[in-house]
């Protein structure tokens, strides 16, 4: 836990623990690597724990006779909100948390897995801080985020890239993705470019026009 | 495997067996229990045999070296099914097929976890399945099916309930819902009615007026 006494650099990305499946050791271990501010929503602290894990924030609105208190010595200095607000869930408050407190960008895990409500609810929840906040979904499979109208980046050849539009997303056009778009509309149900790939090593662009569009890097 | 002689019902749903995480046995037995007509995807044959069960189907593209010749004498009779399609998922062929073939019912387990672009291409995707097929996607922690305009059905006291609108749904009124739904527009990654609950033993009255409005009963 000596770790937790080295002197932040505030460019890295802010770490939220959710609630949903545990992710690898090896990813939790990845995103630790460079001491993140570290916040666990409500009762994922258990679980956290027996990882021995140095966490600065627990988060949630702590009911199901959960006492976040006892976790204050253990794991000195922890800060303890309580945010009871049942219109939101516990990571859009995490989110909305550290906006408050000027974190720019944000590696979410344990945001996937057991409850589908929640899985969906988590990654497509990410749009509505499309000005305030970067933020990075990552479990075993997937690395996920928001584009914005303009993306590009180097990829391996035959990297998986899913396109997933979040409601209707128009005016999509893409360079180096060997199931290519030009000028399509995607609306999620109906017309995606889920497993999509890269098709030669290079410059992968997207562009699109308007709406919520997911880039999903996954693997099996 | 002797239960593969028993004569079928027809009106029993058919169950497809996707290529996501594997669930529990308990699910699986119950879903297997009356027999249902089985569809294997692809690769994830190798999970299912290993489990013992009696497949009708083999579905899929088999790319990755993938030879499904070698289950025909051990699963005796199995239909092989290739469809090479780029431009739709093993499940939406799955689900093609079974419409061909006059089923009107279906179940699907393995359509979720592991990678989320999976998860939600095969969640979202029955949407647009509304007048062919009766669908319901379970898995360990959900129950997920698409609402008709009017939808009734019983619950006890306390059900969790979440309504995940694919896209933009208007017009949604709730009966007995704990927070309660009248006139609402849902969007999904904006507005949604995620960990809604029963309010008291009795029927739940779900009605909207246009768009696609998913159900999923979930438990931790």
């Amino acid at each position: 836990m000596s770790s937790h006494h080295i002197v932040r650099d505030d460019q890295e990305p802010a770490l939220i623990i959710a609630n949903g499946a545990s992710c690898s050791q090896e990813l939790m271990g990845q995103l630790l690597e460079w001491s993140p501010f570290v916040v666990v929503l409500d009762s994922a602290i258990e679980r956290v724990l027996e990882l021995d894990i140095k966490v600065d924030v627990i988060l949630g609105d702590f009911d199901r006779d959960f006492n976040p208190e006892v976790y204050l010595e253990k794991q000195f200095p922890l800060e303890i909100v309580y945010t009871p607000d049942q219109n939101k869930t516990d990571l859009e408050k995490a989110l909305d948390f550290l906006i408050e407190r000027g974190h720019k960008a944000v590696n979410i895990i344990w945001a996937t897995g057991k409850r589908a409500d929640h899985t969906i609810t988590n990654i497509t929840n990410i749009v509505r801080f499309r000005n305030d906040l970067k933020i990075v979904i990552l479990d075993d499979h997937s690395k996920i985020f928001l584009l914005p109208n303009r993306f590009e980046k180097w990829y391996p050849k035959d990297t998986k890239i899913s396109l997933i539009p979040i409601g209707n997303v128009s005016g999509v056009h893409s360079q180096n993705l060997f199931y290519p778009l030009q000028d399509d509309n995607l609306t999620l149900g109906y017309r995606t470019s889920s497993s999509n790939h890269v098709a030669e090593d290079g410059i992968v662009v997207i562009k699109h026009q308007e709406g919520d569009l997911l880039l999903m890097e996954c693997w099996d």
